[in-house]
């Protein structure tokens, strides 16, 4: 599968990506252990320091590795990766090496322990920054450290869960920017 | 503008429409006020009950509307509405009617006092059920006590904000249903 070479982005830019509510892939390690999950109920939280808040269940083998080590990557997966999206939630871990059987490159993240997925088109290091909303509402709220994101296509064709299975695929991107308060971009 | 007519929709089906992270108005009353603002950083946070998260700025004037009530409806506009949509997000409340401003019909709710917009593809009623959230991070935890969705179209064209004044656009929806482990869908 094709991977992306990227740059670093400015974190006070990722809603660009994160903010249309595309489905997710997380990243994480744990004393040796890695996996990987999709995830699609996720949110911004603040733009500096750039706030990620996302719903992880606990009955996700994913859960104790992000919650022990406080890390994980949110890794932006495209269209051409639909396969893997839907193997990586059909399977859980541990005792499968996602990476593995669903041929994707671990490359090694600059701030945090977990993993970036080279075929995503973004990856976001997270550092988890409050953990006293976990218990009641299996809600991590992570602040995003890193950001490296493809250099083209400038947007990548992302997926949208609607649950039963179905998928929305992004569509074009249309800029308004001359309509807009200048405060309100 | 089009109007659509809608039917009572289950409420644990709603990530259909709002799981794929699509721009949202909120509607919102309080004492005789009533006001609509533009949202994009929410989250599903639970099937049963259907709980929903979003963050209001405390600068929003709908902030203290929905704060004070415990209640808003979270609307769903369509790629038809982008001039409500921008122009809502460019207005600021109180002393604007936005309803009048902007030509949207008003329809009584029926759980809450808010109203729903009747020019949006689907309503959802919703009430405060967590407050402790709003000082720190601007977060409002809502129960989602009644959807109303449009019969047709299946899906809607829907708006996803990536700042700087760029929209994207939904794209097709695609079912891949058969790949999906049952428990998994």
């Amino acid at each position: 599968m094709k991977t992306y070479a990227k740059k670093n982005f400015p974190l006070t830019k990722i809603r660009r990506f994160l903010e249309p509510g595309p489905i997710v892939l997380v990243s994480s390690a744990y004393k040796g252990e890695r996996n990987i999950m999709t995830m699609g109920w996720h949110m911004m939280m603040g733009f500096e320091p750039a706030m990620f808040g996302c719903f992880i269940w606990d009955q996700n083998h994913s859960f104790d590795l992000i919650r022990r080590s406080k890390q994980c990557v949110i890794n932006l997966p495209t269209f051409e990766m639909i396969d893997a999206v839907i193997g990586i939630g059909n399977s859980h871990g541990p005792g499968v090496d996602k990476f593995e059987k669903f041929k994707l490159t671990p490359v090694e993240a600059t701030k945090v322990s977990a993993p970036l997925i080279a075929e995503c088109y973004a990856n976001f290091e997270c550092r988890l920054i409050d953990a006293s909303l976990i218990k009641k509402y299996s809600l991590f709220v992570f602040e995003v450290v890193k950001a490296h994101v493809a250099s083209s296509p400038r947007y990548p064709k992302t997926l949208h869960y609607r649950g039963d299975g179905v998928f929305m695929v992004s569509g074009r991107s249309i800029s308004y920017r001359s309509r807009f308060k200048r405060a309100n971009l």
